[in-house]
């Protein structure tokens, strides 16, 4: 009886209504992100389980290696960032600075900060400038300034809720219908491929070199962007993640040289995604904005035309803070009247959350050398730096013992995307359960070890490869020994 | 020389870019969103003029009337709130409770709490569910159950960066193309028909009827709809703002019911923007949803069918705390399958702001009876309350002594939205400056007493009238005083 009454509620639920799966926006539909997918989903069902008792599975953690989301694992926050924070909220600890300093460690510099960004915005609770607060842009500025040694200003900056939420103004400012094209990397973060899906634009896929370092190759960008335009393709911008999502590849001048010039000579607006600008193990990283003004100053004329937008987040580096939501977009080379549309579209949407904002603030400026903080901010701050390098090439090591795992090393970025070479026969059992192998290959790991990682076909891969992209956040070597075990095995069984 | 220069520059900037004014997105192009458009810019350089110490200006500050941004002007945020969110930054202030409670009055519901938020998304740096932290949505269910006396499912709620986000949201995925029609109240918040327009879908406006109190007239709805469909429009959503903005309305249950008969009639998803529900002075809010399931039990059968999306936020009421980005949504009635497009589309995104949520959470689960901090909790709360009453009506007041000036009673969210009659020559003097009359007013108004309100037609209005959109946010009666002094200055100069 209760099952007749809860088939009938579904039906009419799923029958009479409005909206259904048909009739819904079909570029909703059509979009793809695979980071939050059906792995993702079973494995919360997997840690719900755990967290309830349950001794049916064969782990006792789930390892949530598919998101770069550092303190979920094990980055504990810096301190002088949230001690900071913690007095924007209650700014009456402000008023008992004598009891704040003696009882819980906040020094003079923690406090004076508190008090400069409350005399600007207010109050954490009240709608900043729809560009994000004024203190906070000339920050924002002079540290962009100091990282590159050329100029920037604050009224080229938007402050945004995460680096994803500037990627989706962007690319909703920039595409103007179903023949515009962008250039994105392929493997890339979905969110491109997501937000062009939502606008019914066009991705146009360029593919990273595996074999150098997941570097840039601009012949064949040419070639695809060749393709794009004789296929009526209005190719407008290129998308760049440096260092790279999923790959953790750390792009050369030379590799940028190229990008600048191809933008020069085809007029496409660069996105440069700099999110992971302090996770850098080898050589330095160079922003696409410095390079463009060395190479402004080196070949006059030449790149004056070039746009570029460039974005940098709270989320990654040491600060990791991605559930606070901040992150900023300078525009460069911008037509004013684009800007004032680019302002315009922002302002719809208000404010990006303040408190995210002023979290912008403090990782631009964190405690100067000889201020009150600057010990224990600089040994917290390499604490996690040091981690993540260890982290990243012990996994990497692992994955130098697994048969049929090829992996880059490591450069930077909180990822690593190694090949994963399948027998046929675990091919053809992915087939029969009408997934993509690296899919197969992904849940069984997920089902045999809570570890939960995500397929390369979710970032894309050249035809005839596999992948996976896995972070090197989580503690421990327990969950790497875990992946290797598993990968035995289940090469073995299907060998 | 220089001037040539920048002239130059100008023009190569303008000129040889890829994106201008006549390429980027058309429909961004389109949106219009008055709330932070010209007046407000204005407003805000008039800020910064009068912060560097000029004294040019007749007025000696600016009163922001033009948006609902409670804790900008005067409005003081609720202890019981910041104090949680202080500790959800600084955890380390934990470990010493003792010494909080002496030193600075948290009280142990307090520390409580933080600790239980805590336990459930481990650190407010880190990403949520894309949905909500699981225990935030808890709180919410419960919150809507207690509200409506009708059960509420955690899996239908949608932790959202504000109200705006969730109606991006909701419009994204509704509408499906040119075609796709959504009933949006004129005068209305403008974030619909901006929306709308980014989307390329079509608002279809229903008059709120002014003499009786800005109510829903169900009928004039069915005559806007017969028009759109006879058009060709498939209209597939109506937009309710209850309380409402700019109106400041209160709907009635008969109202409410008669939206119902129309969406369970026609078909049409009932989007319900029920922000400002605590912000009610007369009569007592009814949620959509409780009248919703009031109906389905009374008429069995008919309502079933409706889809509802119900918004909420912590931006207005006594919350007043929109700087931090904090909302919901609950979907009522959805297809599983829409609804898993929903999941999809916001997991783009990620997640909005943790400390947004943990203050949805707050707000919708205060402290209780008994709990320590009750007793200061509620005298915060009803001291915001009564103080939004009293400015309300001494605006209203004010209105009444000014001539060509109506308006309707306040009833409950943050603004008036009086007519005003202005004379002829002041219409033609509007068109010789190429401006809307109200529009035309409003900026004098700013000019001469640096009061910033919202000119009608940046919500809407009917054809030949004139109206304009205050907060009754500021603290004080002078601002008051100016508007009634320039208002009668205005009129005698145009007489």
């Amino acid at each position: 009886m209760t099952v007749t009454l809860t088939a009938k509620r579904t039906l009419t639920a799923s029958s009479g209504v409005r909206l259904n799966l048909d009739n819904i926006n079909p570029h909703v539909k059509a979009a793809k992100y695979a980071v939050r997918g059906e792995l993702a989903v079973k494995a919360e069902e997997y840690r719900v389980k755990l967290a309830q008792g349950d001794k049916s599975l064969p782990f006792d953690s789930v390892i949530f290696a598919n998101i770069g989301n550092p303190q979920q694992l094990d980055q504990k926050p810096i301190s002088f960032f949230r001690q900071v924070l913690s007095l924007l909220e209650n700014p009456s600890l402000l008023e008992n600075p004598e009891a704040l300093r003696t009882s819980f460690g906040y020094q003079q510099d923690v406090i004076d900060r508190a008090k400069t960004l409350l005399a600007d915005v207010q109050s954490v609770g009240a709608y900043s400038h729809s560009q994000g607060a004024p203190i906070i842009r000339d920050s924002v500025a002079k540290f962009i300034e100091e990282r590159d040694g050329f100029p920037a200003k604050p009224q080229d900056l938007y402050l945004t809720g995460g680096a994803s939420s500037g990627v989706s103004t962007l690319l909703n400012v920039i595409c103007d219908g179903p023949s515009a094209g962008v250039l994105v990397p392929i493997p890339q973060y979905p969110l491109y491929t997501a937000t062009l899906s939502l606008l019914n634009a066009q991705c146009v896929p360029y593919h990273l070199e595996e074999h150098r370092a997941w570097g840039t190759d601009v012949n064949a960008i040419r070639e695809n962007l060749a393709q794009a335009k004789a296929a009526g393709t209005d190719v407008r911008a290129i998308v760049v993640i440096n260092p790279g999502n999923p790959t953790g590849a750390s792009l050369s001048a030379e590799d940028i040289k190229g990008v600048l010039d191809l933008a020069a000579e085809e007029k496409l607006v660069v996105i440069a995604d700099e999110v992971y600008q302090t996770n850098v193990f080898t050589g330095e990283f160079i922003s696409f904005k410095k390079r463009l003004r060395q190479l402004q100053q080196e070949v006059p004329g030449k790149y004056d035309n070039v746009e570029l937008a460039s974005l940098h987040s709270v989320s990654k580096g040491m600060v990791g803070e991605c559930g606070h939501r901040g992150g900023y977009f300078e525009l460069v080379g911008f037509d004013p009247e684009v800007a004032a549309q680019v302002y315009k579209y922002v302002s719809i949407m208000l404010c990006p959350p303040v408190i995210g904002q002023c979290l912008v603030e403090l990782m631009v400026n964190p405690p100067k050398e000889g201020e009150p903080s600057r010990a224990v901010y600089e040994k917290e701050y390499n604490g996690i730096r040091d981690g993540l390098r260890k982290r990243a090439f012990a996994l990497y090591e692992a994955f130098q013992r697994m048969e049929g795992v090829e992996c880059q090393e490591p450069q930077g970025a909180m990822y690593l995307f190694p090949t994963i070479t399948l027998p046929p026969k675990a091919v053809e059992a992915a087939k029969a359960e009408n997934r993509a192998a690296d899919e197969f290959y992904c849940l069984r790991l997920l089902d045999a070890t809570g570890v939960c990682v995500v397929p390369g076909s979710g970032f894309g891969q050249k035809e005839n490869t596999l992948h996976f992209r896995t972070t090197f956040l989580a503690p421990g070597t327990d969950w790497v020994e875990r992946i290797v075990k598993f990968h035995s095995e289940f090469m073995a069984k299907y060998k």
